[in-house]
């Protein structure tokens, strides 16, 4: 790699920090490559150099891997634990940089994001409940899980609701639980 | 009541219809003055004259009242099922035109549209759950069962998540309602 490789992915990926900032703060429609750039210390014409418009800077610092575990690997009594535990540890990190709450606060306004959040539903959450429950089952169930899913992220991290705000991480986990167990059901 | 301040009522109406579609529809920082009155078809300067500004608008047209009915009088088994078809059938009718979710668009990115939520929490659904359940239950599990109920106004009506869209609105009770019950847990 020479050394303008090295100076160009350095540059892009102080790009796509300060932009997923700028999304996450005031979501997609006022952002702008102006306010991004001057964030990034770098000229308005770099960022369009290297992502050419808006809405692909915004698809590119908003690529959303979910890192779901192999689901099929957990016991099924520990399935409903190891999904809020999963969300609540990504989300306790750093919510303000989480490419997924940052994609939600656009989406409820802007159609480009909601269709992105479809696609992670589709791509990422129901293929893994399927590996875990089986197709028919979890066509039945992924998509009231993913709504509390969503549900706890948008009250604790986005609303801030104080009711939800002041349990523990644990507690969010040990309160959460047996809903989504409910959701689940049985194998039937 | 004179002629005058008929005409006064029906054009604050009007406005009011006019910012919430546009609240709805863009969120409050897209959200012009001047779109609003457009579409009012009204001056900008009588938007002013009424609301005195952008933000008393927001506040006017976006006075949420939940219409709960009294939880005291709703059985204990029966009370997880009445709030899910409470909100299902608030939001069945014109999700585009529901204040609670024109607020929610607008409360992931603005925190003055959040705070309007918290109080919404506050003041409307922690006193009726404290009424049904008593206050120490309440205070455990008001805050999860307001984000399960948010989650499913999110993902069905503003993300429109294909596997929550698909369900008939029996279904989503149906299938939402023992979440909400072990969320509710037991009378312990």
């Amino acid at each position: 790699m020479t050394l303008g490789a090295t100076q160009g992915a350095q540059t892009k990926a102080a790009i796509l920090r300060a932009a997923r900032e700028r999304f996450a703060a005031q979501g997609y429609e006022r952002t702008t490559i102006r306010a991004v750039a001057a964030d990034a210390r770098i000229d308005p014409s770099m960022v369009m150099r290297y992502f050419g418009s808006k809405e692909k800077l915004f698809d590119a610092a908003l690529a959303v891997d979910l890192r779901l575990p192999d689901l099929s690997a957990v016991p099924a009594d520990a399935l409903p634990a190891a999904l809020v535990r999963h969300f609540v540890e990504r989300w306790e990190g750093d919510p303000a940089d989480d490419a997924l709450l940052v994609l939600l606060r656009s989406a409820v306004t802007n159609e480009r994001a909601a269709e992105r959040m479809r696609e992670v539903f589709a791509s990422q959450v129901a293929p893994a409940l399927a590996a875990a429950l089986g197709p028919e089952r979890a066509a039945r169930t992924a998509g009231l899980v993913a709504a509390q899913l969503l549900g706890l992220g948008l009250a604790r991290y986005l609303l801030r609701l104080p009711a939800v705000v002041s349990l523990t991480p644990d507690a969010v986990v040990e309160a959460l639980t047996p809903a989504l167990a409910a959701t689940l059901g049985d194998p039937a």
